[in-house]
């Protein structure tokens, strides 16, 4: 008889600017880690999977991908089928895919219960209790992201450009704002294309300017975070974690209101602890 | 000697789904019509180059283009530096390039002072008087076109996803405007990638419905065109004509602010009146 190996685990936290994966034991102990380029498996799938298998040997090395039970936490897994698609391309001996929101809840909150909000280019929210993980916010620029990099970053332009035509009252971040653009046709060009990574470029600025129309915008934003917090609260409020680039920005904002924790851990201690979760 | 030829004019509207041509003689008898492809110069310019010019051919028939004083009116000419890209390709005797919104204008006023709003996908804005032509607004979805028919498509389904999230009070029209997509996931991934003609297909049933957020919609839109229009009133109000797709939408919803006219001419009109005013 061989001896019963110890049952491996690996955590992959995949994203549209890269992914990562991580090898452990059941006791926690890192045994690997790989990187890779993106995994947004809704917007390049064939990419998405290539980069994803390639985390994944990086980090297993001599250890076949076949033995391992597998958290996978990937952007798009929430657009139409593309998990579904994805499923049977998996080499793994088991494997669960959700979004790379919902592991970073994971590992934002740990073991415990509460709502975690992600703040950086996009914004999104989920709550987790007794009831599993509820998911809210995180559209897109287009129709959402409130409160987001890339949505501080629109506004504050649109603003500019509504001052410009008389619309609003003017101030001096908003002439500066289109005067570095090198006046509004050139503005306007460059927001025609812009993308949400584009628009967050602009976030820096608004999130320490003192100008009366950059603090109006971030009450606004402000606003926003405690909205989408209060949609899930339960009666019994839940502590808060805020983690992306600005959750350092709105934690503080928000700490009147709300319990306001630190993260436990990263996305991919959340894809881990989601390959710990898979039933035998 | 060879007798002086009358003097002949060629109108050219261009815009982002095609590119009209007229030409007429110095008492505006039509002599000529073309049609090509779009013509935005900023978005395509060799494209728009071989359209403009395939149109004006079609139009000028036997006569010499090099003959010709020719009024422009282009999508992209406001840019950044598209306009004067395009002077030098131009075989006319004279020409003037202005944005096909500055040819629309023209073309809804006739000889007349007013202000002009044309509200279709998009939506611009222009004062006519005694100063010029002066433009506001049209700035694309992203940071701007507000109460446009994408626009308006574009914040019912922003609604319509913050409602489904409990943000918001959920409405029967909200509803079904997620369900017709199949749920959000799946409206989110529409949205994700659609342009503002696409999100202009869902406008018709927002200014149809007597559903309470629709309204609320259409309350918001109609105050936007008239904030539009007050920025651009002098002391002395000019008459307002509203043309495009939405405008006999709006039109009756500003009535009780403003003198509402009808549209003189077409856009290719302007473009026609455009060259008449080339010196000589």
């Amino acid at each position: 008889m061989t001896p019963a190996r110890l049952p491996l685990f690996l955590g992959i936290d995949g994203g549209g600017t890269g992914c990562r994966a991580v090898l452990a034991d059941g006791r926690g102990e890192i045994l690997g880690r790989g990187t890779a380029g993106p995994a947004n498996i809704a917007s390049d799938f064939e990419g998405a999977l290539g980069n994803i298998l390639q985390a994944a040997r990086e980090a297993a090395g001599e250890v076949s991908l076949t033995a391992l039970r597998a958290g996978l936490g990937l952007a798009g897994a929430n657009a139409g089928a593309a998990a579904d698609r994805l499923r049977p391309h998996l080499p793994f001996a088991r494997s669960t895919v959700v979004t790379d929101a919902e592991t970073a809840a994971l590992g934002a909150l740990g073991d415990s219960w509460g709502i975690v909000g992600a703040i950086g280019t996009g914004s999104v929210y989920a709550r987790r209790d007794g009831a599993g993980l509820r998911q809210i916010g995180g559209r897109g620029l287009a129709v959402g992201d409130e409160a987001s990099g890339a949505w501080l970053g629109k506004m504050a332009l649109s603003r500019a450009l509504r001052a410009a035509d008389g619309l609003i009252p003017g101030t001096p971040f908003l002439s500066a704002l289109i005067a570095r653009f090198g006046g509004v046709d050139a503005a306007v060009a460059w927001a025609v294309t812009a993308r949400g990574a584009d628009f967050a470029t602009l976030a820096p600025e608004i999130v320490a300017s003192r100008d009366p129309a950059a603090l109006a915008l971030m009450e606004e934003a402000t606003a926003e975070v405690n909205a989408a917090i209060t949609a899930l609260q339960p009666s019994q409020p839940l502590p808060v974690v805020l983690i992306g680039g600005l959750g350092p920005v709105f934690a503080p904002r928000i700490a009147a209101h709300w319990t306001v924790r630190p993260a436990v851990g990263s996305a991919l201690d959340g894809a881990l602890a989601l390959a710990h979760q898979i039933p035998d």
